[in-house]
């Protein structure tokens, strides 16, 4: 590079190399990682932290910076070393990349105070980015979101989602890269340098898309100066680049990705290379890091106001999906932090009831059951508390973005309706059957699943501030209302809602099937057969005491659920007793459902009274 | 209408008036459904019925047929009344829609002769097109395959990796039919019925876009014929419509989305207005039905050739991942229908030894892994044995197309590799720790999880031979073969490694932590506690005849998981032994890990011989 070069073009150039090197250095400590991505978006990031974005280096958490998020996660090097050069990690840390001890782990995770969200998982950065840029307006900041994708990720489907989300929303403070260096892992992409076939779908879905070469600091500076200018619409930079650029062992060669050099002369050649294209005239120090603006409208409230008690009456005849809008729309009166997300089904969760109260903090996904959670999972990330809801089955496509939340601690609060065989003549593809199964997977999410008005009100407040995910299982069908408005509801517990000295077995089940066992454990009562019932709420957290308690005073544990044996209540109340022995027999879903009245098929079931109560008899007298 | 109307244009009119006619009557018997969606699509379904399609009335199973997909399941009644008109099922018989006793279901499924595969979470029509699309040229027919999907299905992002699946393999026997009625189930669509915004879309996903109105029979003629010439590229024909077409009480309504119609007046007063609209002169009878061509060049064989004992020695050292590579070209070999999907990390699962070995039966489907699963879906409906291969973790981001596979009862065949902790550096984000749950969630999928290259290979002909779905875990790190090549392990198995009559504790496990569990066992035995060692190589249908005995003769079962707790390998046992009263204990992962050497991550998490000593060190003493 030539002396008459502008000093802070030469500047930037000279960190991008720093990071190159950097990249090269920590990879090759760690003795794997992906140095070759991370050269070929160097320039782009270099320009992101030293003049485009707006942050204070010395606190992660002010609400009013810039957010960047590296959607392509593997290049998680490059973010260490651009935080070298901005001094938030020292230099020697970088070398620590992928130890157990470190922080710096293979793929950025929230355990680093300057990453909102882990990435790791291709194609959800920008869904998240939509959220981030979503909790600007929700705040009143004038905030920017960056976002840095792989242009391999862009063959993920949540992309055009969030893509079609950040259109619908008129996202202006929203910024996406794609960084086009043209190979993904094991080949060429699919339109490897055809930047303009990339940008003209970008375009189509209604973004202002910029085309730049990706390793010229002063075009890319003009790229996000024209982001920044642009008003309605978010701009992606489809920025073409050189995978392994500035390293002529590896610079736009297609075997490269995911490998560290050698230690050694391999090494030394790279950074030697490296240290060549440093600029020495003029191309010292740093650009000044813009501050934030310090605007925020709306700051968050720190804790929610005190709520009412339920407004139900027992006996009352609600469905649980209904009982959860109302309470919905109460706990946003009662916390301003809570916001909602809906995937075009909320006439049918009665989310809607949220929307006609706080239509602000209500935000439309359509059909498009990624982008709600990747939404939810940017809200979270920066303060708010998402309800992300819709059919529980359809949760089961997001499940990928669900298994990330949960890498991230992120508080998003999820609430499925329309779970189970109950909801009837749909049939098999609305029925969630292995919801409880995807979220008791999810390591410190709660998993809540009401049989009434009165828990489900109290559920949804408990999930709110729960700290972490949670999950409420809402049912189709009505049921009375069986606690009174002074009942609560722990994370954790359990309620028996009928035992006695003499008790033979105990049925444990939650939701609709709460009522089928206490109706068939009315008819064996009346045979001498004395049935224990609990309502298991909090399918996790589990009530191990109570259960414990129950099996060793009955000898037999019956679990019941409108679910598959796997995973669900069956699998919670084993994981609970079954080190100390007691006998557990689950009655589960037996297999694929079929259409038909919700009574027919919790009877063919094996879930209804009358099935349970037989399943009892023939236990009972089998012992 | 007037009688001056070309004849056929008057019987397609007709037949679309019938099925509207017989739509709203088997919603209104059923008391629920979607007559509104059926209107918007019956011309469009008219045309393709008779005179479009290529099919022969009598036999569903003809390889040649053009196919039908109907993505929008919830116009199911829309379908049946297709077929009510073609003569496939009787007109008496659409009125048992939704009830317990009939196959006509509220969203079509495989129960049904004509329906490859089961419709109803939106966004998965097209992605299974692709693979029917593929199918046609894998066994070189030229039958074409025609899927109707809803304009609001179009948000799923699903539906745009299928676009750039299409465009990629240049499938120009596919065409799509988006029925653009504006009208979502609770608001109207991102994009209500600018058809212009739509297009651009789809063009800019290289395909051939064509606008049309959707109730012009003769222009939807034109527009399929112009999709027919097409070459190079699929088809997308944009149809404008009305929702509830033909019934002024619901056409361009928003409030008629899934809304039967009441008995009585209501439904006399739709029947009677689209019976006016029936053209009496030049509209009785039908178009004919053209016959399927009879070209397939390779028909599929009825089964595989024998294979071959695996070729490895006691002791090498091969990964799960790699052996799994391997068996997959020897099966390639011995079984033509077999084929090979991948989304851009074959050189990491081991499928590009497949590749290599038939180029032509492996699919690319870049970084998008729910329309790699919705063409093996495509395909398998058609014949082939599709396996579908990422990184398990990956595998999540297609939980909704795995979970409606098992809905369609699909021979879908599934790897995942890299699964557990025992990954090493990468972080969590790659590690998949709730794969075995996802998979043992799915009715009569098999969960097979190897720990050594003779297992592996055996498994794969084992999965491919499996009446159904089935799921394949295969580990990154090296392991040593340890069992001879003549060895079977049928699905339901297991393998007890080390037992006597005096052992005191049960260790269950699979994949890599067999070995941890074998040196623990082998240290313990120092120390004079036996222990019995099971290989749980088939977690799903799970080996309950040798685990209860296991139970029964040591009293305590130690479950070993690289894997979360939930829903794995402890509940695969607990449901088979709790039923007995055998005590079980867990080992899993315990909460989200982090980056670290396998070894490390392995001993942090306590699956490592040290840790596993030491559990049972206390278990036993605790006794």
């Amino acid at each position: 590079m030539s002396p008459s070069v502008a000093p802070k073009t030469a500047v930037l150039h000279n960190i991008a190399t720093r990071i190159r090197i950097d990249s090269v250095r920590s990879t090759t400590a760690a003795g794997s990682g992906h140095p070759s991505t991370c050269c070929s978006a160097a320039d782009i990031t270099a320009v992101l932290f030293f003049g485009e974005m707006r942050y204070d280096p010395q606190d992660p958490h002010r609400v009013d910076n810039d957010r960047f998020i590296l959607s392509k996660g593997h290049a998680a090097p490059l973010l260490y070393a651009a935080w070298a050069e901005v001094g938030i990690v020292s230099r020697e840390a970088t070398l620590t990349l992928r130890q157990l001890d470190s922080d710096l782990e293979g793929h950025p995770t929230p355990r680093l105070p300057w990453v909102d969200l882990a990435t790791g998982s291709l194609g959800q950065g920008l869904p998240a980015a939509v959220g981030s840029a979503l909790n600007a307006r929700r705040i009143g900041s004038d905030y920017r979101t960056y976002v840095l994708l792989g242009d391999g990720e862009m063959a993920e489907g949540s992309v055009w989602e969030a893509a079609q989300s950040g259109q619908f929303h008129q996202l202006d403070s929203l910024c996406a890269i794609v960084d086009v260096n043209g190979f993904g892992q094991s080949r060429p992409t699919q339109f490897a340098h055809d930047v303009e076939t990339i940008a003209a779908r970008w375009n189509a879905f209604g973004w202002h898309a910029v085309i730049v070469d990706g390793h010229d600091v002063e075009a890319v500076q003009r790229a996000f100066a024209d982001a920044r200018a642009t008003s309605g619409r978010p701009t992606v930079l489809v920025a073409r680049t050189l995978k392994g650029k500035g390293i002529s062992l590896m610079e736009d060669k297609p075997s490269w990705h995911g490998k560290s050099l050698k230690a050694g002369e391999e090494e030394d050649t790279a950074i030697a290379e490296l240290e060549a294209q440093l600029v020495p005239e003029h191309g010292a120090g740093r650009p000044a890091i813009p501050a934030p603006s310090g605007r925020v409208d709306r700051p968050d409230p720190t804790g929610p106001k005190a709520m009412d008690a339920p407004g139900y009456a027992l006996g009352d005849l609600v469905a649980t999906r209904e009982a959860f809008g109302t309470a919905l729309a109460r706990l946003g009166a009662a916390d301003a932090r809570v916001v909602v997300l809906d995937a075009d089904v909320k006439n049918s969760t009665f989310s809607d009831r949220f929307e006609k109260a706080f239509p602000d903090r209500f935000y439309q996904a359509f059909i498009a059951e990624q982008v709600m959670v990747g939404m939810a999972m940017g809200l979270a990330g920066r303060g708010a508390i998402p309800f992300a809801t819709t059919f529980a089955a359809f949760l089961t496509r997001a499940a990928d973005f669900i298994r990330m939340a949960g890498v991230s601690h992120l508080h998003v609060k999820f609430a499925g309706s329309h779970c189970g065989v109950s909801i009837g003549e749909d049939g098999p593809s609305q029925m969630a059957l292995e919801d409880l199964s995807l979220f008791r997977a999810v390591p410190g999410c709660a998993v809540l699943y009401p049989c009434d008005a009165v828990s489900a009100e109290r559920l949804v407040a408990a999930a709110s501030a729960h700290d972490g995910m949670a999950y409420l299982r809402t049912s189709r069908p009505k049921t009375p209302v069986i606690y009174g408005p002074e009942e609560t509801f722990p994370i954790g517990g359990s309620k028996v809602l009928r035992h006695s000295a003499t008790d033979a077995i105990t049925i444990v089940t939650a939701g609709v099937t709460v009522f089928e066992a206490l109706q068939a454990a009315e008819t064996l009562a009346g045979d001498g057969i004395a049935v224990r019932v609990i309502d298991l709420y909090s399918v996790k957290p589990v009530d191990e005491p109570t259960l414990h308690r129950a099996g060793t005073e009955t000898g037999l544990i019956v679990t019941v659920e409108d679910h598959y044996a796997a995973g669900g209540i069956g699998d919670a109340v084993c994981e609970a007793v079954s080190p100390h022995g007691v006998r557990v027999v689950r009655v589960a879903v037996p297999g694929v459902p079929r259409s038909g009245t919700p009574e027919e098929l919790l009877d063919l079931n094996g879930l209804s009274a009358r099935a349970l109560a037989a399943t009892v008899r023939r236990l009972v007298s089998a012992r």
